[in-house]
């Protein structure tokens, strides 16, 4: 593992960090913030999942949310959202490919060997947090945007008893039902559909939902609400009586002033579970 | 004036803003936080100054300035650092022309049409805002990181009784006797050294010093402690008496990382003088 920088944030350190990965086959870069806590030892981790043409820096720079995680202690990883590299597959739209991992694991060519951000995140990376870093993986909890919202409901649902608390902002709620999900499942995973539907966050929702609280923000003037359709995870929340908080922000956005003006709101949910 | 943006931040809008600049001789941009206060009527005003590369957007995007600014009722100003377009001219240095103006008026060529920054930032970007924004300019302060500190230190000195509170995030603190200063204003200003002198915050401190409280942060681990010199102003601000706050943090660096870590105790110092 190679130290690409760390720097002095919020009395702990915000540090980038490039490997060899042998889920995705490429090398990976990841952001980690840890408090000052952690040089006392363990301390609970947030997973920060970002959206479409993010990489591992978007959230680290805008997001501000090493002042929250400094005041609770808690850790912050911000993974990349795909493989990169030149012989990585891409696609010429910014919804396919590099910076559009979706974070399953793909089975079709052009894109099997490399696009395996389920396992990159879900099974790789929290392996080699916990053996290099003051990480406590018995307390995990995971938040994304977007794409990286999508990544955290389904992963939130489909790891039972991971993660003991799931927050997003502006998820993708429906990608089988959405232009932001048929075309990328379709290109990862095949024509099979019964193969997406642990993808989705509604259908994972409606089939099991989440053992844990859950909170969701979406601002009333995000310019893609149609591709989001909160409403279809919305009504899937009321009706299996899932423990969840879903607020709609009036005059809100998809951009991260957006995300950092509720950051702090989410950090506080998670500490609240992380520390119970 | 030409609306680029407007998202809804923190309970205000962060907007960002092209219009025709009269000092400058070309299209300038700048960002804009509006506070939830300011539909109300006009709040006061705290002027942020970017540092070599930057332009408007770089601290409204990493600095975190915005959740601060919202809890204290105080609008954000981030101007660019230098004039913009193809006919402005440049030079291959990252340190000189554009994203360098070093906020004075250049009166050498090539860059005397355009480089004319001290009169964009305290004359007609002001007069502009009051005019357009429910901005009270009898109640102004001013920060600015690196170069930034620099034109935020020389602004509160040269222009008595602007500003109510003066800040600075490792600023250039002592240009005329810095490879972060001698090379430009001798650009910028000619041969004639006594023509620099109000454009180094150590020379005004000398000179004059501030009337208002000053609040200064510097990392110890800071890459360009050499060129910023702190050390000069330091001597200074001693010297006068200067009501003032020196810290040197320990293990911060010259990076937003630094700049967000310290940005709510600077917007609170500014807001103390702000509302007295």
């Amino acid at each position: 593992m190679e130290t690409q920088s760390e720097n002095a944030c919020f009395g702990g350190v915000q540090g980038v960090y490039t490997h060899r990965s042998s889920a995705c086959a490429c090398d990976m870069t990841f952001g980690l913030f840890l408090p000052e806590e952690a040089r006392d030892g363990p301390v609970p981790v947030l997973w920060y999942l970002s959206g479409l043409t993010c990489t591992h820096e978007n959230a680290m720079v805008k997001a501000g949310a090493q002042a929250w995680a400094a005041e609770q202690g808690i850790a912050l990883v911000f993974p990349d959202t795909s493989p990169r590299g030149d012989d990585v597959a891409d696609d010429e739209a910014y919804d396919l490919g590099k910076g559009a991992g979706f974070y399953v694991n793909a089975i079709q060519t052009p894109w099997a060997p490399h696009f395996r951000m389920w396992d990159y995140v879900t099974d790789e990376l929290p392996s080699l947090l916990g053996d290099t870093f003051a990480v406590d993986l018995d307390r995990q909890a995971i938040t994304g945007h977007s794409m990286g919202g999508h990544g955290a409901l389904t992963m939130a649902m489909g790891l039972k008893g991971r993660f003991r608390s799931v927050s997003a902002f502006a998820p993708i709620s429906n990608p089988t039902g959405s232009d932001w999900g048929r075309k990328q499942l379709r290109a990862y995973l095949g024509e099979d559909e019964a193969a997406w539907a642990p993808h989705d966050a509604s259908l994972c929702m409606r089939a099991e939902g989440f053992d844990g609280p859950m909170l969701i923000d979406t601002g009333t003037n995000d310019q893609f609400l149609d591709l989001l359709k909160p409403e279809v995870l919305a009504e899937a929340v009321a009706a299996r009586r899932q423990q969840a908080t879903l607020r709609l922000q009036p005059g809100y956005d998809h951009s991260y002033f957006f995300v950092s003006t509720f950051m702090e709101d989410h950090v506080a949910f998670h500490a609240e579970a992380l520390y119970a």
